[in-house]
Order: structure tokens, then C-alpha cells, then sequence
């Protein structure tokens, strides 16, 4: 199962379920792919930013990646391979693909400035990882500081044929997603998938500019599922009146840095991972933290039942 | 009148108003003032980053500054003096507090790395400035790189007595301000007003952890003078309740570079402001996204009476 | 008296000298102008970034650029105009030219990153000061965090006629001389002159790559237009002797920071400014430091006379 | 063998040698470590930012580091594993302590804003390589963009007693050297080794400022050598004439990007390495900077007879 630039629907960004002791939690690994697939989930994506790649041994990274994948036959997986050097990447991509995987996702180095710069660097990973494995490209300025121009990606596009999905979270980004399928239309640009991301903070609008669906962690992914079937369906403010009802928790969420210590606290209390840890180095979830996400369920849960959980 | 440290409430950060032809709006810059005073406003923030301040003239910008102090009597006047030089500032200031400003607002300057430099610059802006002019804090880690934490603003706040609030703009910012009321009730820092910004993302909680209001320029001031005010009042889910229906319009807002060109539309069209004009450099607001904000304000007039405006 | 794209030699970066109170030295402007003149400097700059410009206000600013200009009458005098606004770069470029400069000198502002933000900067920068006013484009990467490529160059240089020359001071910046030489043997871009800058560290082979002379603030001025004028003339290893004798004192001298402490210290030395002060903030030149300027002066006087100052 | 506090002298940082095929050439890995021990280095430093560490797979680091450390028996071996998460960093870490490695080296992670931010980094770091392997602290703001004051120093060094040793890149760092032995000499902070990277562009001073040594990879490392013993011999003049006389060629070496092509070439030309070849991305080195390098040897030669290589 290979990913194509038809992609569409959800890709979860996966997190990696650790005990609290620091190991990897299997079980709670094939909780989540049950839930993802079974929510409705188009993909998935493992060993992303949010997946603490970077707090992974080699072989743990190769491991989690590999369960993801047999546990979701299919499903195409998706698997970040961003490295401080192509070594790394070529390695990890040889083995995640040699297990299934559909793709791999690749985050710019935060060093990169100049068009050319970002240009070249897809060029060489392509290089690097082989043309024939199908890439993800990822824009994030706001964490990688890496600033792509719909030009820039299109010449990556036009250049890199196994690019085949954006996963799109500059900010702002409505514009960016209408200039890329401007150049669609225009013939400029051969289509690719669009994705979301940036914890799906303007999904609602994104979905209505060209994009495909979401590719994003927000711990109620069956949320993102409904959006994107109500946006594509034409029930728009069907499709808003979800959404907004979740944009107060969203909006917690999507806070750098802790963000992810909430995501996996909600995941956690609606039972799909079995403990809220995390790697070093984490940011604590204070009690007063807690004391919100826990008021912005209960506000939650009288617009979407899923957000009703048994009080802790 | 001075600004002093026991400060609360909502300071709306004033844009500048242009006419079509750029140049500056006097008529506008009264309506505004009127409407900050009539809606409960306890003082006002004019010549912002987001009152376009740096494409200004000196003598422009003195002119806006004395312009909003005198048609605002009794109201507290804020005036940004952010300058590459503590010769621009200082003149700047000398020449706004002379017209009767309350306070200055300093930003840092976006190269400043470790704490000492950080301190070290507020205490060379003071030296500048006078050590008798009141002066805020601006914290916005997100605009300038500039990371404070709270420990830095508290030295900040011991060396200088005329530190009298802080602009609370980091993100993720909640247990900034926590610790820095923690810092409070410790005995370890004196009190100073905290008023936040980042066009209120997170006031509802913001307010919950000890902040004293908003200084910000979200274009419904006046749900923010009422969170305010519910929120002080206990009110909490009602406080929340008219949060949560604005905040799909806020988050649209808050859009960094596109999102004054936003704010300065909705301006417009609550006949604030004569047009909506920036000056160069400035994002173009697309028909696209003027119809988002038109959808966005249907959106919440069922839920807000003051969001249904004459259509166009 | 026009900038134009022929320009060669050395124009020597002035400093602003200060006297010990602060206030602005204008004897020694007078000695400094005298100075440059009289060792052969075919042109000037001033409020250059090492100028301090951004200490001065608006009206010193402007009375400093004049006296320069009216002291040096047939050497054209270069003012920097950088501001954080185009208001003040256009209130300051009238001023300036109206007083008899030959152009400007326009940095980017170090939030720019895509090779469109850069080149329409520049754009929007012409379209404030006008079409009609030469300007320099100033290329430092090491300090403003701006990288452009030899290509956002050429885009500049093709669109605004008015820019007529490169103060390179890219680092490393060798090939990005014979680049854009390189566009112009090929007809892809218009000659445009290149004096090099960070204080002239390459000075020796960037003349060989291309460049027409200095753009720069070393203390011995002297030094870099023998230097110029040698290679021009062919005699290259003469030419790396003198530049070699000198490089110790010169690194020394282009530390980031503190350079400047000394350079203005080594201007002191040599009798052509009064004070070596500077305005805050300021790094302080310590007795330490002092010693080892004094020491390389001393080694320094073995190859070049002009070095051996008399003794403090 | 351990590194300790009172380490000296010179360590060079090894170059991973590669074949023109790009596969490791372990035949110069041994001329390599022949050379540095003929010369009189105390050390050795492998996989450090120029030795392309990012470049290798794990496992080839692991073997490279084997190689070297086998090779140099008495020698201790310092070995670079910085890593983007602490997974990879334990695991290379507990890998080249078992083979025999002296200590690691650590450099901050380019994210890394405040003083806290820095401190916990490193004692994160501990955490997970464990507190009983000396590790040295690296300071080079230029690259990594993260600024260490004094005093965040000190409080590394106070707080993490297996911090070993400081290699110094700071620029200007001259100050920082005196401020951290005031620290020592006023008791306030334990003594620590400090050896001095950026090519030792100010090696010269910072001998008198009391460094113990340089820790970089000019391709002459016999005259870091000469010059540090030279130095603490208190041959002060000798001590600069054989510096200034290699300043040329150093500050051409020391050039961001280019400099480890360069480096390579150089060490090439001296029969030490069989090939220059870098693993991508790598930049080229031209035509036109091959005999920029030849003629700086050429005129080093007539100074220093270790540059009088044969010609091409």
C-alpha cells in the first residue's frame, strides 16, 4: 500500500504510549490503531513531532512504527523520518518501508533559509531515501522557523515526484492552501494531497479552501472524521457548529510545548492509552491544568456526547 | 494620571485609523475613543505593534498619541515607544507624557537572548526614559523570540519600580502567570497589573489564574470588557459562554500579519472606522476571507447581538 | 553629486564620535572627513550601523549626515537609512538627500526570510523613498540573520534601477562575488558596484574575485585603500603583505560587539577622535582589552609605520 | 582513562576521513591519529560538528569512535553525541564509554532560549547519560544561536560535577575566558579545563586569558602545538609570530560552510587524508578557492616549513 497524492480523510498523528515507568505500552499502541480505524480514520501517521520520534532509540522507533503498521492492515502508515543527517533517515526509511510502510514524513532543519536552501534539501533526502519511496512534505513554520513559499513548494512538487502530501500547518495558512490549488488549476502544479495540521485549529475554513482532510494528533480524531465528512458532504454548518463546539478544548490543546501533555491526558481519560507519560524532557500538566482540560470536557460533552467520560 | 500597578480591567489596544489614501484619520481616532469609553474601557493602548506605530513619522505619531489622550479624559492613555534607539524613545516619551500619556509600553528588541541581556535592556530603557515615567512590560516570546521567564520578570519588576504591569502575551502562558502570583503571594515580588494580550486567546482562563484584564485589540472590546467583568463577578460558566461564542472569530483574528487587516475590516464594518486601510507593508485581505469574516459574523450574531451588522 | 554603479575604492564606514558627555563631537567629524580625504577614500558612509545611528535622534541624525557632506564636497557621502518603518526611512532619505547625499544604504529588517519577502521589501523601500534616490544594498547576514542568495541579488538589481550598489558582507562570501560577476559576464544582470564590509576580512581575495574596493570601518582606512589600489595594480603579493601585516589588529578589531569599542579606541590612538566614547549600550573596552590593541599596534608598527602611535 | 578538570594542551577534533566512494577510509583514520599523537596533541575529539557525526549511521559512529580510540592508546578520546533526543544520546554515549571513550561532548540544541532553559538541558542530559561520564560543554553561540553568560556556566559547572571541561567558540569570547577564571580565583566556581574551538581565531589571546589549550581542527594542529606550548613557556612574542604567520590561512579555514572543505583539502595536501570527500550536503569547493588555498600555502611556506607541500 503505497501513498498517493489522492490521498484524503484523516491521518491521526499518532502519539507513542509510554508506562508510566518510560517503556513503550504495546497495548495501548493497538488500542489506539483499533480506535483510529474504527472511528473512520483514512491513515495514519507514527513517529511524527508529537510522537517524541526524537525520544526513541533507533530500535524502539522501528519497533513502535512496525506494530503501527501490522496492526492496521489496510491502512496506509505514514512514518516521520526527520534526522539531523541523511544517514539517520536513509536507515530508518529502509527499515519502516521494508515493513509496510506507505510513506515517510520529512520536517525541514530548522537552518534552512533561502528558497533554494529548502529546495535543495527535499532534493538531497530524495536522494538520500531513494526516489521511489513516497514522501510527506511538512510545513511548520511556527516550530520549525522554516519558511516555505506556495513557490517553493511547488517547485519541490514539480521536481520530486514522490512527493505526494502537504502537510500543511503554517500560520496563518488559508491563503497558502488556495494559491496551491490555484496553481492546480492553473496547470502549473500537478495535484497533490493537502492535509492539515496545526492541531486542526482552522480545519473548518482549511476543508472549504482545497484541503483534502486533516492530518493531525487533537485527541478526539473521530471529531476531525466528522468535519471533514460534513465539509466534503456540503452540510457546512453542520460541519462548524462541531467544530466550534470543540475549538475551546482545540485551542488548549494546540499550546505549544504542553500541548501534547494535554493530548495525551485526554487520551488517557477517554481510555485509549493507559497512562498520560511522557519522555524527558516533558512539560509538567500542573493540577491547575488538569482542573481545565477536565471544566473544558464538561462544557464539551453538552454539544458532543464523546466528551462525556466517567468523572476521574 | 498615572498608570500604577493596581490597574484592571480592559485597555484596548487602539489601531491607527487611515483613510483610503494612507493618510491618518482624525475623525476615526474619535469614534474609537468614544466607543472604548462607552463600553466600560478603563484605559487605552494607542501606537501598539498592531497600531502599525513603525509606519508612522515621528511627528505622526505624536500627533495620534496626543489626538487619543485628550479625547479621552480620566481613561489611563498607554503610549507604545518601542524604538532600534533609547534616543527615539526617549524623545518619544518625553514628548507623550508632556501631552499627558499615563505610561510608555516597551517592547524588546528581537535580539536579546539571555536573561541578563533581557534585564539589562529594561534597565538601560529606564535609564533612557526617566525612572519617573510608568512603564509596561511587553512579553510576546511569539512576535519578538524573546523568552522571559518568570523569574526574569520578576527581577525586572524588584530592580524597577516603575514596572507598574505587564503585557501577558506568551504562549502557552497560563502558569506564567501562576508563578508570577505565586511570586506575589510569596512575598518575593511586589504586585504589578497584569493585562493580557495575544488578542485573548486564552483569556477565559487567563483570567481564572490571577490576570487583571485584557490589553488587547480584538475588534468586540466590549466582550472583552464583559468576560472581564464576568469573570470578576464569578460568573464563571456565563463568562465562559460568551467567550466560547466569540472565539471562533478571535482565533480568525489573531492570525499573525493577516489578522490586523482582519481586525481593521471588522472595524469597519461595526462603523468604527472610515475604512479599513493599512499602510504598507500590509496583507491583502482577500474577497475569500472577507467572506469568512462575513460567515463568522452570522455565525456569532446568533449568539451576540452586537455581531449583526448591516449587510454589505 | 550621483552614486552610480561605477563606484570603486574605499568609503570608509564613519563612526559618529561622541565626546565624553554624550554629546556629538563635530571637531572630530571635521578631522575624520579631513582624514578620509586625504589618504585617497573615493567616497563615505555614514549612520551606518556601526555609525550608531540608531542612538541618535531624528534631528542629530540628520545634523551629523550634513556636516559630513558639506566637509567632503566632490566625495559622494553615503547615508544609512535603516528604520524599523518606511515613514521614518523616507522622512530621513528627503532630509538627506536634500542636504547633498549621494544615495542611501538600506539593511533588511531581520524578520524576512523567503527570497519574495526580501526582494519586496526593497520593492516597497523604493516605492517610499523614491525611484529617483540611489541606495545601497547592504548584504550581512552575520548580523541581520537575512540570507540572499546571488540570485534575490540579481532579482533586485533588475528590478529597481536605483540600486547601484552591493555593500557585500556575506560570510563566507568568496563565490558570491564571482557569482555575480558571473551574471554579468553572461549578460543575466547589470553591473552594479561591489564594496565589501565586514570589516574587510577577505578584503585581499575579494578584490581578486571582483570586487571594486571597501565598504568598511577598519581603524587604518589608510591601509585598505594601499591595499585596494595595489591589487588594482596587479601587485599582489604587496598587496597581501600589507593586508597580512594587518590581520591580526583587524580580526581583533571585527569582533562582534566589542569591535566597535576598539575601533573607535584605535581612532582615538591615532589622534582622529577626540573621546573613544560611545552611547548605551555600549560594551566596555576593558583594561585588558586595551592592552592587547596597545600589543598588536606595537607588532603591527614593525611592518606598517603608520602604527606607531606614541606611547598613552 | 578519564577526562578530567585539569586536562591541556590540544586536542584536535578528528575529521571522519571518507573514500571519494563515500565509505569510511579507517586507513586515514590511523594516519589521522598517528599524526596527532607525533605531534605532541594530549587528545583527541571524534563525531564533533565538523567531524559530519549527523552524517553517519549509528552504527558507523560507533565504529569510527572504536577506531580512533583503539588507535590512540593514552590518549584520551572525547566523543561528540549530541543528538536531538536523549534516546540516541544515552545509547552512542553507553556504546563509546564501554569501548574506551575518555568523555562525550554535548552541544545545546538550537531551540534553547533562557538561562533555565540551558541549565536544565544539561542536567537532563546527565540524567540520561549518566552522572559518572565527564562530558565537556559546548559553547558556540555562532552556530547553535544559543547564548551562554558566565554565569550559566557556572551554575553548569557548580551544579554537575561531571562537567569536565569548556570548549570555548564564543565570538567575542576573549572576556568570557577572564570572567569564568575570576570565578575560580574568587572561589565561586570549581576549576574546569577550558580548551578553544573556532578554529582558534583568537588563539593567541586567549592563551594569555587563561585557556589551557585549543580543541579545534585547523589543519595545522602541530602549530596549535608549538603555539600553546610556546605560550605557557611565556615565549610570548614567539608565540604570536608563529600565530600571525598561519592567520591568513586559519581565518580562510575558519569561513562557516566552506571551512571544513577547505580543512579537508588541506589535510589532503599534507598526505594525511587520501581523500576530501565529504558526505552530502557538503559544499563544493571550487576551482578558484583550490588556488586560493595554494597560493595562502605558498606564502605560509615562507614562514612556517610544514607548508612547503610538494606541489600538485
Amino acid at each position: 500500500m503505497e501513498l498517493t497524492a489522492q490521498a484524503q480523510g484523516v491521518y491521526p498523528i499518532a502519539p507513542t504510549p509510554f508506562l508510566d515507568d518510560g517503556h513503550i505500552d504495546t497495548d495501548s499502541i493497538d488500542r489506539l490503531v483499533d480506535f483510529y480505524r474504527q472511528i473512520g480514520a483514512t491513515g495514519l501517521t507514527v513517529l511524527g513531532q508529537l510522537g517524541e520520534a526524537p525520544k526513541l532509540s533507533h530500535g524502539e522507533s522501528v519497533d513502535v512504527a512496525r506494530r503501527m503498521i501490522r496492526r492496521a492492515p489496510g491502512l496506509p502508515v505514514i512514518v516521520g523520518v526527520s534526522a539531523p543527517g541523511f544517514a539517520a533517515m536513509r536507515e530508518l526509511t529502509q527499515e519502516v518501508m521494508a515493513a509496510g510502510a506507505a510513506g515517510v514524513m520529512i520536517a525541514p532543519p530548522n537552518t534552512l533559509r533561502t528558497d533554494d536552501q529548502i529546495v535543495g534539501y527535499y532534493r538531497q533526502a530524495v536522494d538520500a531515501i531513494g526516489a521511489d519511496v513516497p514522501f510527506v512534505l511538512q510545513d511548520y513554520p511556527l516550530t520549525f522557523t522554516v519558511q516555505m513559499t506556495p513557490g517553493v513548494i511547488r517547485r519541490i512538487v514539480q521536481e520530486l515526484p514522490s512527493c505526494r502530501m502537504l502537510k500543511h500547518e503554517d500560520w496563518p495558512g488559508l491563503e497558502k492552501i488556495t494559491a496551491l490549488r490555484g496553481f492546480e488549476r492553473e496547470g502549473s502544479m500537478r495535484h497533490i494531497a493537502i492535509l492539515v495540521g496545526n492541531n486542526g485549529l482552522f480545519l473548518d475554513y482549511e476543508m472549504e479552501r482545497g484541503a483534502d482532510g486533516a492530518n493531525t494528533g487533537y485527541a478526539f480524531p473521530d471529531m476531525l472524521c466528522d468535519v471533514v465528512r460534513l465539509s466534503q458532504a456540503g452540510r457546512r454548518e453542520e460541519a462548524h457548529d462541531l467544530f466550534d463546539a470543540h475549538l475551546p478544548l482545540l485551542r488548549y490543546e494546540q499550546q505549544p510545548g504542553v500541548g501534547l501533555a494535554a493530548r495525551k491526558y485526554l487520551l488517557m481519560r477517554r481510555g485509549l492509552l493507559a497512562s498520560a507519560a511522557m519522555r524527558a524532557p516533558a512539560p509538567a500538566l500542573s493540577a491547575r491544568a488538569r482542573g481545565e482540560i477536565e471544566h473544558l470536557l464538561q462544557r464539551l460533552a453538552r454539544h458532543d456526547p464523546r466528551a462525556a467520560l466517567a468523572p476521574l
